[in-house]
């Protein structure tokens, strides 16, 4: 089996480094790539072919693994020439998901839960064919969720939409704790039913959510976008929250 | 020493269950109290006084543990007969004890997090002598949070805050997971990251609210007129939630 790799950044070096099998070939391309990335690519020793045309031709599995902003474009470039299942891991919505769908003969949405580099990720996949990438458990956690391309994309928002809220949630509660001088009395008292890493935990949503607030009110204006047809009272408040 | 009982509910038939000590001597009165509490505090087998006024003068710590729309009624009726510590454990409000302090020499607000009845109640108290209540943790785990009476009551609401809104966001997140039949997805991707337990702690606490919406919304209502000096936008936002 072939799997050609499509970006190799940190979803793709990792699946490398987990996918390991006598029967598994990767290939990839230098074409248009930084110098940083032919590097890791040498490294890595992955078979190089001269185009991503190439690699998308050859590949059973070809993955696309960019960045949220160029999934499309490469899935307009290279998807038709996909024979086998174009698997899309970059971080997309839904509707991006249905565009690159027109593009591509075999797509399956993935969604990637947890640190891709940690030990366990969870690969969610939807699609007409996700059953065939199930083999992958053998070196990974993959789940398939349904046939229906998209599902693996709105799973991934409503998680985002649930730690985003409570991120803004905990904001907010952090600094009614902060005016009554109660902030170690605040995560002591949730930590009996939240679990003995709440502080640690709120902690670290706090300042991640504080550092960069910009893209995090991004995220939840596309997430209210996505599911505009649900009541959305909760995540539009952590949206102004952010936005003050 | 000596620890009055004002109420024999569940905070104090636990209480009196917990604090076993051959230094220390329970009393409470029968004065009109229902034939079902009279029933409790024979089996319990309490030393009983005519009257409350005695109760209240023969006690080292007077406990007040009757409900939030008493408690007040109660110090003004014996407070000024309590000449050791008065230990307000009603789930009342900053301002009620405030209230209360006027009527009452040595007050701690107490708030018990987590239920009375576990194995592991932990109480929390505030109030000038809160020091001389910390032989309890012979007994339970007792925390003093600072010598200012009603940061008991700000910290039990500022929890009680947290845990309401997170459960108006576990409404509208399971409400989306629903349109898109995600459910399981959606407890399961969270459970990665929020405990293992999260699915059945959603769902009980999805079912509590949504059965006591009435409750839940005067709380939340009661929890806004305390903090109002704060940004409340989530609060607010769960109050919205709740009303629709």
């Amino acid at each position: 089996m072939i799997i050609g790799l499509i970006g190799f950044g940190k979803v793709s070096q990792n699946l490398f480094k987990l996918i390991k099998s006598e029967e598994i070939k990767f290939i990839t391309s230098f074409e248009n790539r930084s110098s940083k990335t032919i590097e890791n690519i040498k490294k890595a020793n992955i078979e190089v072919r001269d185009t991503f045309k190439e690699v998308a031709a050859e590949s059973d599995i070809l993955i696309s693994a960019t960045s949220p902003k160029t999934a499309l474009g490469i899935a307009e470039k290279y998807g038709k020439y996909a024979k086998g299942i174009y698997l899309d891991l970059n971080n997309i919505s839904p509707k991006t998901v249905l565009k690159i769908n027109s593009h591509v003969e075999s797509l399956i949405d993935g969604a990637i839960i947890g640190k891709i580099d940690s030990k366990s990720p969870v690969l969610y996949l939807s699609g007409k064919k996700a059953d065939e990438l199930l083999f992958l458990n053998e070196f990974i956690t993959a789940k398939k969720i349904s046939g229906n391309v998209g599902d693996a994309a709105i799973l991934k928002m409503l998680r985002s939409s649930y730690t985003k809220t409570v991120s803004a949630l905990l904001i907010e509660s952090w600094e009614i704790a902060r005016t009554h001088d109660l902030e170690e009395e605040f995560f002591d008292t949730l930590a009996l039913t939240e679990g003995s890493d709440f502080k640690e935990k709120s902690i670290s949503r706090i300042e991640n959510t504080l550092n960069s607030s910009q893209r995090k009110s991004e995220e939840l204006e596309e997430i209210i976008d996505c599911f505009d047809e649900n009541d959305l009272t909760m995540v539009k408040a952590a949206l102004e929250k952010l936005n003050r």
